[in-house]
């Protein structure tokens, strides 16, 4: 947009001295032609606005899988995950799910369970996604797979507070993840890098569940949590994948995510 | 805001005035203090960015039952709902719906199913909550079975579109409704005032429904649907609770409404 804007104001400029027989009138005004900052106005405003059309599309589930976010949005996007948006996103789902654990009377016989999906729900891999193009690249599982063993993925705040939370109330925490049985060691040293102290049960998907979708895996594991008897009462994830079929819990937490789906 | 900005401009003035040994300067310039202009944009920003992040919440299902809107995000409703934001959510729903119902082999038994909510679905009652501060007030149901039985709400044009898209693929349509039964007749009259030319069936809430929570009365009557037979292949609703629970569709699109909440 910039270069745009200095392109036009360079034509002008070069039109001014080539044809004008004063080249350099006193005072020496370049003006844009009148309303041409109106317009850059109403091109951005419109281009804003159908970013976020399309991220409330993904937010409430409404768009057809996708593999990669529309190439016009990526400065939104950008602006979005590392401006003031998705912090303020991340710090109002983990309140309103805070709000709601308060209000629910356990029973205390250790059944009463939350569940957390782990990537863009408890760790972060912006870090990773600011690399590559902030899910304009195709994703590649390849290059993924060597960030996860890096280990360091940082831990979202607000649902490091919401953990602490749901743990003091007497919840018992499952955590349920598409990432591979095979990252199990690297994902705990990760986990307990970022500042999560215990969980009950750690499930990720075995060579069993190769080639399942999300949904499904999802569902199956917790279909057998209610099958042992236990009570689902809260779930957060970034991905309706993580919540949505089977067994669904009481109430649901999406938290933002406009880099990627998982079906 | 604006009446503050020519407050602090008048202010400068009438100093510039009293204390000035040269009260006239030449040139006459007369300055904001450094940043005031920033510091007015940045609440306007965070405001913005706070209530987006509101509606966000909203369309992802992650808040508690609500009453009324938030009082400082009546300005921005009202902007979305009136300009070109609602609108654009509208059409981008109606078009996935499209295209979702495009790649659907129908069985031709007439059976496949597509449901549809009325009230901010097919019809809008923006008119009535344009007179009612776009949900800042508490719902008044005498006021809105008023305007209800004027019959002149007009048809959300995206959803038409949808409709006779599903109509001519050859989907039986049925309509699931929160409104009561005594208000079958003018339904009617304003369903087919709007253009809505025919429906396979209309579902109101009988007496025997009353006081039954929407997701419960639709669940029950979706189960109905699935007990006779039918596949319900879509559903549009502007409400989660027109979406969530017992036999819920394939596939269910979410139309916007940061206005009211029914659970």
């Amino acid at each position: 947009m910039l270069l745009l804007k200095l392109f036009i104001f360079f034509s002008f400029f070069s039109s001014t001295f080539s044809h004008d027989p004063h080249p350099l009138p006193r005072p020496l005004i370049i003006q844009y032609p009148e309303g041409i900052e109106t317009h850059f106005h109403e091109f951005d405003d419109e281009l804003k606005s159908q970013c976020t059309s399309w991220r409330f599309a993904v937010e409430a589930n409404n768009l057809s899988p996708w593999k990669t976010i529309p190439e016009e949005c990526l400065g939104y996007i950008k602006d979005y995950m590392t401006g003031r948006g998705y912090e303020m996103d991340l710090e109002r789902v983990s309140k309103e799910a805070g709000v709601y654990a308060n209000t629910l009377e356990l029973s205390r016989d250790g059944k009463d369970v939350w569940i957390f999906d782990i990537d863009e729900t408890l760790l972060s891999n912006l870090p990773y996604y600011v690399e590559h193009g902030y899910g304009l690249e195709i994703f590649d599982p390849i290059e993924f797979d060597k960030w996860v063993q890096r280990g360091t993925a940082p831990a979202i705040e607000p649902s490091l507070q919401l953990y602490e939370k749901v743990l003091d109330l007497g919840f018992k925490i499952f955590l349920l993840t598409g990432r591979n049985e095979q990252h199990r060691l690297i994902t705990i040293e990760n986990l307990t890098k970022a500042g999560f102290r215990r969980w009950d049960k750690l499930i990720l998907r075995g060579r069993e569940h190769h080639g399942k979708l999300a949904t499904v895996f999802k569902s199956e594991k917790r279909s057998e949590m209610v099958e042992e008897g236990y009570r689902i009462l809260g779930n957060s994830g970034d991905q309706w994948s993580d919540l949505l079929g089977a067994a669904a819990s009481s109430r649901s937490f999406k938290l933002p995510n406009p880099m990627y789906y998982i079906p």
